[in-house]
């Protein structure tokens, strides 16, 4: 017998992972705040909630996929929350990008309510999300991801569903990836820039680096969206802007400096004052190509 | 018949390099500063000649792989220089990395006694240098390529033999590749502070970017190095401090500004600051943990 999922946050990740629990057999329970998205994922056989509170009643596998942490502090911990009728047992999944520090306070209160929450932030985009392939970094209690690996192998590689340590942890991984892909975005951006403006092709180094130490998937994608001048998002800017905070937040918590990510963030600060914040985030490497004057 | 080789500057790449040429049946002239490595080599069924300018007497096809720029100055237009004594057709490779405008002025001089000069500095290290596998980022004139690209392919992947556009465009693109590898050295390095600072394992920070677009052979290689505390050269810091020395130079010839690069360039002086210039450069990521006291 499958688990019934209650599942929150219908959104662009959201839709279709949830549509992926349906195809893999599960009993799915939504609630969003726009109705379309609901039609959508009711029409291809869930069943609707008119409150998180609702969620909380008839399912114990309680999966959040929502834009920031005070959206879900508001959906765990607001009227008609979640933890107004969390069933002793059950397991909390918040799948969102949040800060660290407030995914281990939930945590916390979901605790006290004799049941387990678990920070599952995912890696892999909206097309990692359609195919089923999200990468899934785990904080929280071991034996409490173990009961729910099924549920999230439907979402992601079974294989890179990684249990990364206590309460939060999984929430510091993905801090770690956004940090590690902006400086690496950042390098490949000013490498094209430097090209550029030596009269060099940038195609001809992306190829040369491709086989080397510099390799790297950002190379590969977002060097390549560099060379097209490809922008259509994606992740757009803004969502990686919410990201970069959560980043220099949890830095500033853990009294880890990071001189780069500082940089960074400052070059991401510039994209955005530019009015560029609907783009895909990698038109960061632009910036430096645009301080350069070299397009 | 194959082409007879000189070859000038048998170091930790030029050694290995050379017994590749010796390897695929090229007749091989050498000449080094050091008599240890042209003993070595002569045993291996090299000849020795007396001076570079020697070199360009016996050989058309001449290859340089030397620590630095005015190295290769001195070789090529010194006393008893390559220059003296340089045949109209015969091709100077120069493998080693320096400054793109070094390369092009050298180049000139070259050219004005009626030979080729092609930059073609080599990413891949000593390990890529002894199993033939390195990448060849190639500047210069198309056609003198084609000839001696039966000579680079004994040394490097032929596909990986990349021809990157006029003279000292291959300078360039090793340049775009150190500053990569700085850039994302520097962020992994960050981001492993983070992890730990905040009780997090950054062995399984590594293992579960390694799935997503964090990956990178930078994270892959060198991360595990920083897991494992092993800084054994390898490439070490001061090469490195060479290396990023040229990148800066060039960045600002180009005049193209690189606030990540900037920062990388502090942190590698740190490093060496700290004592730390024998050990593989990959110890840049250690400074950040450093700076966080996180060890």
């Amino acid at each position: 017998m499958t688990d019934t999922v209650g599942f929150i946050g219908l959104g662009v990740m959201g839709r279709p992972m949830a549509r992926n629990l349906l195809r893999h057999g599960f009993r799915l329970i939504v609630h969003s705040r726009s109705r379309g998205p609901v039609d959508e994922v009711v029409a291809a056989g869930a069943t609707s909630a008119q409150s998180p509170a609702d969620i909380a009643r008839l399912s114990t596998r309680i999966i959040t996929m929502l834009p920031d942490g005070p959206d879900v502090e508001r959906v765990l911990a607001g009227p008609d929350g979640v933890l107004a009728s969390l069933q002793p047992g059950s397991v909390v999944i918040d799948m969102s990008t949040i800060a660290p520090a407030t995914a281990r306070r939930l945590a916390a209160q979901v605790q006290a309510r004799g049941a387990s929450m678990l920070d599952a932030p995912v890696s892999g985009g909206e097309i990692g999300a359609i195919d089923g392939t999200l990468s899934i970094m785990v904080g929280g209690d071991g034996s409490a991801l173990d009961t729910v690996r099924p549920i999230l192998a439907a979402m992601g590689n079974a294989e890179r569903i990684i249990h990364i340590g206590e309460s939060g942890a999984g929430q510091i991984c993905k801090a770690c990836n956004q940090l590690v892909i902006g400086g690496t975005l950042a390098a490949v951006g000013e490498a094209f820039a430097l090209a550029r403006k030596s009269g060099v092709d940038p195609s001809k180094v992306r190829a040369a680096l491709m086989g080397g130490f510099a390799a790297s998937r950002v190379l590969e994608v977002h060097g390549e969206r560099l060379l097209q001048n490809n922008f259509k998002p994606g992740f757009p800017a803004r969502l990686y802007r919410k990201d970069l905070k959560i980043v220099m937040d949890a830095l500033s918590d853990a009294q880890a400096p990071a001189p780069v990510t500082a940089v960074v963030q400052q070059l991401l600060t510039a994209l955005i004052a530019d009015g560029k914040e609907a783009l895909d985030y990698s038109a960061l490497g632009t910036v430096i190509a645009d301080l350069a004057r070299a397009e």
